[in-house]
């Protein structure tokens, strides 16, 4: 472990933002996986909350690559109980979802505890979630295609909610409390 | 063809954008350019340019699915052959490059004719075409990686592009020459 890379780690630690979340609710694809955690370490995300489909899924580790340690991926056994534990922690929810009642992405307030819901790449944000949703948000379109890639969406999202909490500070001092900063310190410095 | 159909397709093509376009310097997985059209579509660009990668690229038509045929591609010998072409119609050429004359993808005029250049997914746009961009943009990251996947990147860029042609009212009427107007026209309406 170089200086650099230790003064690296510490200023990552020092701008991660533990009270913005994304969840995924069955999104499938290992590829689709792996951009949005990808995102989610470039935005400054500390946690990601998955609900894996139906059918299980291995491959997401390895495509994950290197982005997978920098992110902790919380895995939930359905939608309803990473829900009630992210509401539970007074988190706003957005799920991005096309529907009559979403909003313009930009519109909403990502500088408040909240956490994104990505929808499967089929069907969407599940109708349960996405009623108990407090906000369901949406970046517009203009083309013949009906959606975008579901890490695309969230990265575009994600690109908004830096850019609100940058407008607000939030990457000036330290957000982490110190138990986690020191767990995740001792974790990225093992070789 | 029912009239709501042929509506939509003309709503449609009453936003293309023709001076804004991506232009991608051998990006080689098929699924980043299938989320890149994608995303072109979603956005309202009406063209891409593409110099596919030396060893060659077949899966791309099927993998993009829906998209291909809404957004024209045009396949270019070499980048200096595109750089060349998209000069010569007056764009000015933004690469998505990170390096140190790079500046926020924010503080650019996408309101102008313009053209974003996406990198190969190991080495970026070559040094050559870089030089030749007329900026270079990034999008800020705060994280463990050193950037984000190629269509993530692309997506954010042409939404904050379709943020300043709808500020500055270029959706509000029809941008297309009529003769490629027609010609979309009448290809989007084949069954
Ligand atoms: C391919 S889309 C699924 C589309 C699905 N057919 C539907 O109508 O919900 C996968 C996910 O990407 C996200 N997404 C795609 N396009 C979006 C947009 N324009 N705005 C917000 N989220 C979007 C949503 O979370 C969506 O559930
Ligand atoms: C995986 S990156 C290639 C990184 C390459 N190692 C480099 O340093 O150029 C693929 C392409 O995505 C785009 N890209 C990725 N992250 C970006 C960012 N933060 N800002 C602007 N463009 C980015 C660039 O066009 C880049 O060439």
């Amino acid at each position: 472990m170089t200086p650099e890379r230790l003064a690296r780690i510490k200023q990552v630690l020092n701008t991660r933002q533990p009270d913005l979340r994304v969840l995924t609710d069955q999104v499938h694809k290992p590829r689709n996986l792996s951009a949005i955690i990808r995102s989610c370490d470039a935005f400054g995300l500390a946690n990601m909350h998955v609900v894996w489909p139906k059918e299980g899924f291995r491959a997401f580790r390895k495509t994950a690559g290197g982005s997978f340690h920098w992110v902790t991926t919380h895995t939930h056994p359905t939608m309803d109980n990473a829900v009630t534990e992210l509401k539970a922690q007074g988190h706003k929810l957005y799920a991005a979802q096309l529907s009559d009642r979403a909003v313009d992405f930009r519109e909403v307030d990502y500088t408040v505890p909240c956490t994104i819901i990505m929808g499967n790449e089929v069907d969407g944000v599940n109708p349960v979630t996405a009623e108990q949703a407090d906000e369901h948000i949406v970046i517009p379109m203009m083309g013949m295609v009906e959606s975008l890639n579901v890490s695309s969406a969230c990265s575009i999202i994600l690109s908004e909610a830096q850019r609100q909490r940058k407008l607000a500070g939030m990457f000036d001092q330290r957000r982490m409390p110190d138990e986690e900063y020191n767990r995740l310190l001792f974790c990225w410095c093992q070789p």
